[in-house]
């Protein structure tokens, strides 16, 4: 069966911004995989393949139905997956182009907590965080908003790609399941000082970062869903300018104020430019943009610092990227849109309602991944023992290192062999 | 000159699906540059280097006119590049765009065999079986399949992207290449246990699965060749969910059945997933898919433990991807098959085709991938020699170790210069 | 607002092309972290870093403008951004879209420098580089070239997607700072042999080599502007076509000759046939692009030795590769050009405008870096101290090393804090 050309067209261009929003998934792993320490590096790099595939089925399965079924109330759907497919969206594209990109947001949002919470969570529990955000946490808050009947759509808020309902959500979500969590062993003093973890592998890192770069093109232009809309260049450069000035900032401020410009810094300061950009992309001036992107590459600074005094354990500074950006941007839309911003027209009215959406979306992540977080640490536990996190959840849960340049498990018969040969070898037996 | 738009939307899809195909090497590449030892990486990725140059170029002049020039008997053409310039393929999209991603595919048939015989072939040998799979093997079989006027075409076949065309192709021409060579020194117990050699970087390997995962939706979406293809999202929706479910399956079946949720495994088990739904990705449905992916990402972990039962040493876990789950994706469209399947329509039929032409592909695959390993072994030798293994194919056969973080190299003039430098340094004296 | 469907396909085309060039990026830094010793990894990722934050504002501020802008003379433009909003561009593109695209370009060029000045620039100097590079050295040039009224377009030259106005531009500005700039320490010994200083991370510079591969595809066949350009797959095909030829003359010719097949020199080979049909790939047919990939990814090695000769320090071989082979890839359009190449058709007027604009290019390049590297060596300095460079830069700039994995700075409370710990508890004293 053929298509007509304009579906055609806005078909591939959905498609091809999916894979690039999915390809993501690879820059949050090579990123918190840089970011940690060398022996947890496995480990964070597992629960992004849980994302890529718990969390990308619990979605299909049951989150997109929540957020974009039929709505009750303004706040909720009981659809699910198998009515979904009679779903007639107002667009000109099909729907299975429609999920695919959805489901790309959906684990970036899960993405979002993996960093938070490395190098001292249960596997398991995070397994069970995964589900729980792709079905129910991210679907609510992102009906509120994206769904057309929901009730912050229905005020008009404007939140075009997501720094409320993806990356504040995510965020917060993070900072909870942080806080209940616990920091690393050894991270604070008593004294309220902070010992530095440092990153095991800054150019994994910074691979992680282009490859998050590339894809947010795909994230925020792709947003439009609509090849033909006139606003689709525009958003591509606000997007490149956000991020090169989020980037500027913390890179020339770490420089200047501390004497060294510093790494991941400049890295979180490029995504936190990112990140503030999602929901104004489409509304606001490339001017607008590159102003956007400079306070945001200040505010990724200080809400590390914030959060260190908090004394909340946030390994790769997600809170600061995502959460604290999140608020950020979705405020900046209120100042900077073209149309109703306050700096730009004087008009309150749009500022006031991004103030209750995020407000709403910050509540609602906190208070639920809280409850969440305490209920998993009450029932199949939250943490990683003591024992696990000394020895690294990369042996301890995967009974592998990160990196065997010494190959200490191999070359001689009779060695230590790793515990998957040794269950293998042991059924092998056993059949 | 300027084309309409159709033709135009195609060129573009095409164009950009070829260069994610194309960007799988890198793929391949990290992916087993990650699980091979650490002394061994430079090799391996010299390898898909060697794919990506003289592969290119043998497929490009002679395989493709093999493929797809004017048929002799159902099995052959005698066509080469000059002629096929005035090929007319029944496509709405030039032929230059057309050979662009046909090239892509001929390499990723030759790369699934360079991580199986990893770690102790001449590298000599592999630039000839490069040549003759890109030239030879891969054209003759995918002539079968995907020319017109083949003689599995005839019969009904349906292959979309190349579950049988070019994954199980690729993974039994691992599995005989690998066989004729022989294991790695130390890999096997003459009590049948075998010893594990642990991968050298696993972050390595996860940004090569994830690269495969995004060049994944240009093979098989781009596989339409159409983008008004009203199946092209769906097919891309497939893709995701089996990569979703074949990881899924992998990761807690290891975590259940081990204690550990293994890393290669699951990685191998999204890719198994992959190659599974390459065949049916155009035919069967979401639902189908997840089923296909979960049997997919079980089969890898059997297919691994079978293979090393037959003491055959594959280093990547290729044989197990795209071999066994290449006979699977193919039979899996007799099974699903939104028309025909049998378990969706209880016909047989196709299910029959299905079988015969899997059946011809791995014996051709097997059996002349076979014969030329004897070949080379007899001639310009198979494999390494005992020294050049035990000190691993970098420092022998491309004089630079892989990571050199303790630069031993360099710093003291006088110092032990590499090959490439003495050979330079050798040639300006000559001059 | 709705575009009508030519105009969003060349739209979406370009943008994608656009994320694949900024992608580039990301290639660029992998590739030098790769390719340089450990203890400067992270400074040489920093700087890619400033060309994607500073080089991209200063070329949106101010270089398109110079580049694109209202013609005066032939040879500049005194238009900024703020007027260009403006530009009538004659064609079927938004505006946006070509900046966008151009951004890329822009700091493409800077990002040749990075590797050729890697491991011994002051970091302040390298951020002054990248904003006179991004705001006036390659505008002006660029504006000769691409501008229609540039005086060198006016002739007839051609260079469609910049060996000449990028590569040749950056490659012998990058000669220029490398010369002013001196060896890194230790590199040349007083009877004129060469130190080798062995490459740190293999993998890393090989998944660089792949991600600048796969963004040339967007960078040539981009160039397009235009979805609907008939030559858009065959430019595409020629990229490919140049860069297998390339990589596999620079592979089989070490193999040859040094007895060892060298990875770095392999890379660069592919990346030399990728400058060299930079310029021609519109013109030339796929035969002829394979002949100059095969050239090029010879003169890469002669141009290697060479410059050694010279006692020019150039860690990455950016000179080689973009300097060298961006020359022989503006004349081989001469040579090659399907209307009115020497070798094809007999003419010389073409071969003869390319080697004027290519000279003008040249020596453009060269003379403006030299004088400006010089009024940096004599205002803020150009180089890091001794004792920097011995100690590395990544520790002395950036104060983090690239690869932590014995996490020396990590797990006793007490233990040495990064400095921006450091300076960041300070600060939190200070508030």
């Amino acid at each position: 069966m053929i298509v007509d050309t304009g579906v055609a067209l806005n078909t591939v261009w959905v498609v091809l911004a999916a894979a690039m929003v999915l390809f993501m998934e690879g820059g949050f792993s090579l990123l918190e995989a840089g970011l940690v320490r060398t022996k947890n590096a496995v480990n964070v790099t597992m629960k992004i393949f849980v994302d890529l595939t718990v969390g990308v089925l619990a979605f299909f399965l049951v989150g997109f139905g929540i957020l974009f079924g039929p709505d009750a109330g303004g706040v909720f759907s009981f659809d699910f997956w198998g009515a979904s497919q009679s779903l007639h969206l107002s667009l000109n594209l099909p729907l299975s182009a429609y999920v695919l990109f959805q489901i790309g947001f959906a684990i970036a949002a899960i993405s979002i907590i993996s960093g938070a919470v490395a190098e001292r969570m249960s596997y398991k529990a995070y397994i069970l965080i995964a589900l729980f955000v792709a079905a129910i946490l991210y679907p609510v808050s992102g009906h509120w908003i994206w769904n057309g009947e929901g009730w912050l759509a229905r005020l008009g808020m404007k939140d075009f790609a997501g720094s409320a309902a993806i990356h504040a959500l995510g965020g917060w979500a993070a900072f909870a399941f942080a806080k209940v969590l616990g920091p690393r062993r050894g991270r604070f003093n008593s004294d309220g000082s902070v010992n530095v973890f440092a990153p095991s592998n800054i150019p994994l890192a910074s691979a992680g970062t282009f490859i998050l770069c590339f894809g947010w093109f795909g994230f925020n232009a792709g947003s439009t869903l609509n090849a033909a809309d006139a606003q689709l260049p525009v958003i591509a450069l606000n997007t490149l300018l956000a991020a090169a000035s989020g980037g500027a900032a913390s890179m020339l401020y770490t420089m200047f104020r501390f004497g060294k410009s510093d790494p991941s810094m400049t890295m979180n300061g490029a995504l936190a430019g990112l990140v503030a950009i999602t929901a104004g992309c489409a509304y606001v001036s490339p001017y607008s943009s590159i102003g956007i992107g400079l306070i945001a590459g200040l505010l990724v600074i200080w809400g590390t610092l914030a959060i260190d005094k908090l004394k909340v354990d946030d390994p790769v500074g997600a809170v600061a990227v995502h959460g604290v950006n999140g608020i950020f941007g979705t405020l900046a839309v209120g100042l900077f849109d073209a149309q109703d911003g306050l700096l730009t027209t004087g008009h309150t009215h749009l500022l006031g309602i991004q103030a209750l959406g995020i407000a709403a979306v910050v509540v609602w992540g906190l208070s639920m991944s809280f409850l969440f977080a305490k209920l998993l640490d009450r029932t199949v536990g939250l943490r990683a023992t003591d024992a696990e996190e000394e020895e690294g959840l990369d042996m301890a849960m995967h009974g592998i290192p990160a990196y065997n340049e010494l190959e200490r498990f191999s070359d001689q018969p009779g060695g230590d062999l790793l515990d998957f040969a040794k269950a293998g070898a042991a059924l092998r037996v056993a059949d």
